[in-house]
């Protein structure tokens, strides 16, 4: 028998939409990896009553239950006398709670204003969960059938306390059985065509379960694999995951959980090689993902985002004369702009990106959502198009800083892919 | 009496943490204008059984429920099923239903796979709703005491279908009273301090209500005022933001829930005035961020992302000798990169960030989250650093982008602000 989670996201400006829960995505991510599934995710507000009643709720349906959020030391933190109320106990002063709270702020150099005392108020029998990464502890509580874990919402807080705490004691308590997961994404292939090719294994019933999400026009087929252990589990994983393979080959942009911008970073280390952008249409989306990933600076060596055309002529050397007979949005300037880049950069690899986001701009000739793109590898230059859907400047952005990545991945795993 | 709404975001990949949930953050502050009051959001999976109790639920206890996700063509899109269960009644083909899909596909000059069809079998007595942005159909049908409103998960067809369809139907319906919010957004003060100066106003039965948000450093100030009309909520709405106002001034870095960047793309576009960014550890977030609003083209010239010292000197003219000398995160350096960035950009306004976003690269002289921002406008630099909490790569990243972003609208709102 699988064991069953709930995870509660608490906070009014969660529940009125002025912030997005992205804590429950982890946690469940997590839970899963552990073979508990996660039955439901629930969002409250802030307000006694309907954050007591939920947490009532949950921990009567879970084997185990993980919030985040209303931990903090202002007057709309209500998850302690939330929780005290719905396992039918009173607060009490937890003095090593209070001692954690005091170290964490001498470990700032400071010392904590008298408000902060309302954070050691925790139910009675509850279990504080330390805190290394802020000020706000946790607590763990026996409510119903389940076990409550209490973490703070701010998300590194949340990601230490969930592995310190919350996942030893789920693998230790309601272990047993595994899940293994894979996910396979693809390009130029639309979800219902996609659908008709996996809907056998699709269906309701089907072990394992396999699931599509599309995102910014690329489709991830994602499987869930249930298992007696690990090892069980990655060997039906790996099984379905083969029998996709062979139907999907031909769309199939790449596999893994792994950012795409990661595989790169790690790539282009590997290699030994160094890697510039040129960016019209994306704006420094390309470079800011890169360089998201940390040790980006070994490898990244620059970006240029050239919006304006004098720009493109004075950073990348496209001649006046070019850009005003072909446009900028155009295969020659695409291909001056790599060769500019890769020449000034002395980098190895280099891409271009010159496109029309919207929603202004399109014309019948060269329409919004119309993008060239320059690959330089090596020496070896490639170049092509792509009309994407004009379906949003956001959508036309990421799409193109999708193709992007997924051409340098490419290039960099098969370099026979770039051909002049 | 408040009309109650609850919102279902209906998907395995939400609640197994593949995705995150943005839709219902968008629809909890759109229906909340209105007047109706969100009590929860519930994540739940495609598996029938659970989406089924869930719409129960969530119709046995709200006068609106709005529910997304479930209505594509594949095996895994069950949201038709679980409401026809939900409400007692079976699946029937709708003729009008699949001629809208027809059309969607005819105009992109496509004919749907046999599988779209799936689309159009609907709860008998249930009421379709046109999407005129993508091809799947939504659906209204009366379960229980709530009108159940079913949309699309993608977000550009969910936000246009909830705009035509949902919205005017609540505020026929369900309107009477309305909700006026206010955002006031500090920097430089703790939650739990900034809590104290305001800890009466955030009493669980203080109306208006009250709440506080912290995000990468910036901690927003939220009003939610009830009124028995719009301009009534406004009223009191302004009233106790003029009260925190007088006890925040010190910390106060703008109001209004409008994002920073397009204030200052607005604000350029006002005074005819262009902008340039040169960025070494933000890594062309600050560009992403800024041309990401529609228009920038009009008044953003350039970026560059100068990640190697080799690059700072090419691009923007910094010394080799001033790097050797003072290392690349520096006032001198920085200051040297925003007047090399103006010389060449042509631009009025200019800010080059230079810091140390980690995990690596710190040193006791230079920790991880010292940054240099040198900001120039119209002639003008001004030079300051911060030394952001170590709270990781992405942390001292959008900490720094915040920064810069509340520093370009002060130059451009009150030009006094940027001494030489």
């Amino acid at each position: 028998v699988t064991s069953l989670a709930e995870i509660l996201a608490i906070g009014d400006e969660l529940v009125h939409g002025f912030a997005v829960d992205t804590n429950s995505a982890h946690i469940a991510r997590e839970l899963e990896r552990l073979g508990v599934e996660v039955r439901r995710v629930t969002v409250v507000s802030d307000a006694p009553g309907a954050l007591r009643a939920a947490l009532g709720e949950a921990c009567g349906r879970a084997d185990v239950v993980v919030a985040t959020g209303g931990l903090g030391p202002t007057e709309d933190d209500r998850t302690r006398a939330a929780a005290a109320a719905a396992g039918g106990v009173e607060l009490r002063f937890d003095e090593d709670c209070w001692q954690g709270v005091l170290a964490w702020f001498a470990r700032l150099g400071r010392t904590p204003p008298e408000s902060n005392r309302r954070q050691a108020w925790l139910p009675a029998g509850a279990r504080v969960l330390e805190n290394r990464w802020g000020t706000a502890p946790g607590f763990c509580q026996r409510i119903g059938r389940a076990e409550l874990f209490a973490l703070p919402g701010v998300p590194r807080e949340m990601v230490g306390m969930l592995e310190l705490h919350v996942l030893p004691w789920v693998a230790e308590r309601l272990g047993g059985g595994a899940f293994a997961f894979h996910e396979l994404r693809t390009l130029g292939i639309h979800e219902a065509a996609l659908g008709e090719r996996l809907a056998d294994l699709m269906a309701a019933d089907h072990e394992p379960r396999v699931g599509i999400t599309a995102h910014f026009g690329m489709m991830t087929v994602r499987i869930a694999a249930r298992g007696s252990g690990t090892a069980d589990a990655q060997a039906r994983c790996a099984a379905t995951a083969a029998e996709i393979r062979a139907r999907i080959a031909d769309v199939l942009a790449y596999e893994g959980a792994e950012p795409l911008e990661s595989i790169v970073v790690r790539e282009l280390g590997r290699a030994g090689a160094t890697l510039a952008v040129a960016e019209s249409c994306t704006g420094g989306l390309l470079a800011a993902r890169l360089t998201g990933i940390a040790g980006a600076s070994a490898v990244f060596r620059e970006g240029v985002v050239t919006y304006h055309d004098a720009a493109k002529t004075q950073r990348l050397g496209v001649p006046p004369a070019l850009l005003a007979a072909q446009g900028a949005v155009s295969e020659p300037v695409a291909r001056a702009m790599v060769e500019g880049l890769l020449e000034r950069a002395g980098a190895e690899f280099g891409i271009a990106i010159t496109g029309i986001a919207g929603p202004d701009g399109g014309s019948d000739a060269k329409p919004v959502g119309l993008v060239w793109f320059a690959l330089g590898a090596r020496g070896r230059v490639r170049t092509w198009q792509r009309l994407f859907s004009a379906l949003g400047r956001e959508f036309v952005r990421e799409r193109a800083v999708l193709e992007a990545l997924v051409a340098l991945r490419q290039a960099l795993v098969d370099p026979g892919s770039v051909s002049g």
